[in-house]
């Protein structure tokens, strides 16, 4: 452990990698880093004296590096300043005119968060990441699912394309599973999706045009304000916490810029954990109601929430929200399975739009998944999940605070909000380099702001070494 | 099959249902054509008299059917001129303002095709199907390989994020795959989609901006029509024909409007069955060249082509060329899986907004296809199908010229272009009711106009009935 702490890996990969010479090694690093956006646009490069102590090599090896990633176009000197990774000039072109400074701030980060999720996989447990470890979900489901489904019978029928709102006897069962969370949608208003992310990118698309307002949880879901800001939409944050979003805020927003959508997680917030207090949820709606706003909740942590958590959706009887949900996080990432409720009204539209943006959805595993929720194995299986959790957020929140950092909202859920007392973005890419992925606060803001926060997955992070190194690290600094 | 022509199935249909009255059930079955919108807004109802008549119902049945289509808010009356299908006023809400009055045209038919797609399932052959017959297709082959990659290791892999790009091991196989027909992609170009329609989806929503200006081909394929036209873009149909496009009109429309995408189905083109020829593809691609034009080639029939057919990927080496093709054809349109190869400059561009639409794609139906193709057997698979398609193309040629049809372009692989004399949209809803699906000329055309052509699907029209039936019907308006 000592080790682990006082030798940063890079040292021994540099020393032990052949055939480049050093300063090339450390550019290569630095290259496949931005390349990943682990380093986004804009990013700085630590100081050559910094860079030069943590890769134990010396500085005159460092600015070779920053010599040769400059010679790459990768990153850019700017006198007096330091090293900038650049602004990656083609990813610019996809963006709208409407694009404004404001809204071009949040898809810098766009696809770092999510390109990390698939890279934190096979080492140790990562802080920052956005799911439950592998060895919570059950494989043996999975395999007696697909085997299950995998009959003749059921392979005749995929020969012809699957309905376009999806599989049946899926949308069946999902109007049983809603109506137990109080929801109540007949299988007609369920479109099935490639897990939720498609589903809010079906929603956007068919209810926004370029230019549009939308109202967002600030902080909030980097990968749904990325979406929004690349198809050109203005971003409007509404602060939320404990008690809900900032309805002062979001009046003067609704009153001023008129948008027409507001996309919010009421239940289990990402990433504060907060969950939307029944009164609050009343004012929304009823400011809602009186704006002739559309709400996309957004239930990504349904499984994980207590049964009398209050939605949106279900006060509302879903006249003005739309539901979105999925089991990436409860029962598998890959077999990338969403859907959204809808009122009647909009359910046809929504069709049509995951017609043009992929036909129908795969057949098999919806059958499958159908399955899973009519034994009531899902349903276990999540209440097993359950208490797995309560017992790693007590056993997190404790060590956190023990780390001496602070909870800022109350821990529930998958994540905690914990202020650590200094700059998370910079000390992101120091831990990043000792092995310890994080997610910092500046990810779940629409616009770029330094910020002390950071999520702490309760599950992944339950590993003592990490908190001792994180206030060695913050101490530091 | 006296019974079948003399009796349409509404007569029987009509008389034998219980507990509405006539006018009510009529309305009903046009109400749910709208609602299918196999009638399309701005379609013109049959008038009073030919409805009645084709009905076997009073005309009065019919006014008090129109009646309440109207009281619906369905359809509208225009003085001296009929009912006609009301535009539907939430449905233009997605359209971006850029869109003119041109490529509104497109969408009204948006979705029409693709829902047909999913509705002449079950019943008898649908000769304007853009798919071959279910029983063509190997089921066993679907269940044996899905049950080959559920075993408890690949379950366990299942447990994580797929890889943004796709199943690592399903890229390589398509590397080979594209090797075949002379594309030469590594894994690394290679990008899984949700089916073709998702790359299409991917490519346009990365290299476009709302307003953009898009060569496509006429004919082509609605569905790209519709969903270019629904994201804001300027559609600028080029004439397709044996000879490949009008370089002409490319030439002048590249200068006029300095597009940035030409999307194209080079080999077995949708409708016309045309492949281009070598030399005219040299052409194109100096067109591309010298005014920077991106070439989107859709190969969605690739496996019924033979292999010597010249594609603009193989010519021109993905430098400007994004090749996008699926599996839905020729294996299960259920399963959902398709590809893009394109230069490597672009293949992380597309990976970011595969991100942003579906995160990633389904890992066990990768898999099982990835088995599929290494083991040959769908290689195998395909060379069975193309020799019976042959034979029933053969077969369905000589009944159509039979039926006075005639042929604008040499038949070729699924589709036949066929001219049958009379407008085949106003032909496609009389043979309709008769039971029959057809796909009529002003579903492959970017801006609306009367045709006499028709799309016919030669492994779905080999029933001499549909010949003798269509013929009667063509003589009879």
């Amino acid at each position: 452990m000592n080790a682990m702490t006082e030798a940063p890996p890079e040292a021994r990969l540099l020393a032990r990698a052949a055939g480049a010479t050093m300063s090339e090694q450390l550019a290569q690093r630095f290259a496949e880093r931005i390349g990943q956006r682990l380093l986004p646009p804009g990013a700085r490069l630590p100081s050559v004296r910094d860079c030069a102590q943590r890769h134990s090599v010396s500085p005159s090896t460092v600015v070779g590096a920053y010599d040769l990633l400059q010679a790459q176009g990768l990153v850019e000197a700017r006198p007096q300043r330091g090293f900038f990774v650049r602004t990656a000039v083609p990813a610019q072109r996809g963006l709208p005119p409407h694009a404004n400074a404001a809204s071009l701030s949040a898809p810098v980060d766009a696809t770092a968060l999510i390109r990390s999720m698939f890279q934190a996989q096979g080492g140790r447990p990562a802080p920052g990441m956005g799911t439950l470890p592998e060895d919570w979900l059950d494989p043996g489901l999975l395999q007696r699912a697909l085997r299950r489904v995998s009959t003749p019978a059921a392979a005749a029928g995929w020969l012809r394309y699957g309905e376009p709102a999806g599989d049946a006897r899926l949308r069946a069962a999902l109007s049983r599973r809603l109506g137990d969370v109080g929801i109540h949608a007949g299988p007609g208003q369920i479109v099935t999706t490639i897990g939720a992310t498609h589903a809010l990118d079906i929603v956007s698309r068919t209810l926004l045009q370029p230019g549009d307002a939308v109202l967002v949880d600030e902080p909030g879901w980097a990968v749904e304000f990325a979406r929004l800001a690349r198809a050109g939409m203005r971003l409007l944050p509404v602060p939320r916490g404990p008690d809900g979003p900032d309805l002062a805020v979001m009046e003067a927003l609704l009153r001023e810029h008129r948008p027409r959508l507001y996309v919010t997680v009421s239940v289990l917030h990402n990433p504060t954990g907060c969950s939307l207090p029944p009164a609050a949820a009343h004012q929304v709606l009823r400011l809602a109601e009186s704006h002739d706003l559309t709400i996309v909740e957004d239930d990504t942590y349904a499984w994980l929430a207590p049964p009398h958590a209050t939605r949106l959706a279900q006060l509302d009887g879903l006249r003005r929200t739309v539901y979105v949900s999925g089991f990436s996080k409860i029962l598998t990432p890959q077999w990338r399975i969403g859907y959204l409720a809808a009122p009647p009204a909009l359910a046809e539209r929504f069709i049509d739009s995951k017609l043009l943006s992929t036909l129908s959805t795969p057949g098999p595993l919806e059958q499958a998944l159908a399955w899973c929720l009519e034994q009531g194995q899902l349903r276990r299986h999540a209440e097993r999940v359950v208490l797995r959790l309560d017992a790693a957020r007590a056993r997190t929140e404790r060590l956190a605070r023990d780390a001496g950092c602070r909870f800022v909202t109350p821990p529930a859920g998958l994540f905690g909000w914990v202020d650590v007392g200094t700059d998370t973005e910079a000390l992101a890419q120091v831990l990043l380099d000792d092995g310890w992925l994080i997610a910092p606060g500046v990810l779940f803001h629409a616009t770029r702001r330094p910020s002390s926060l950071m999520r702490v997955n309760f599950a992944t992070a339950q590993d003592a070494r990490f908190w001792r190194h994180l206030r060695m690290r913050v101490s530091g600094t």
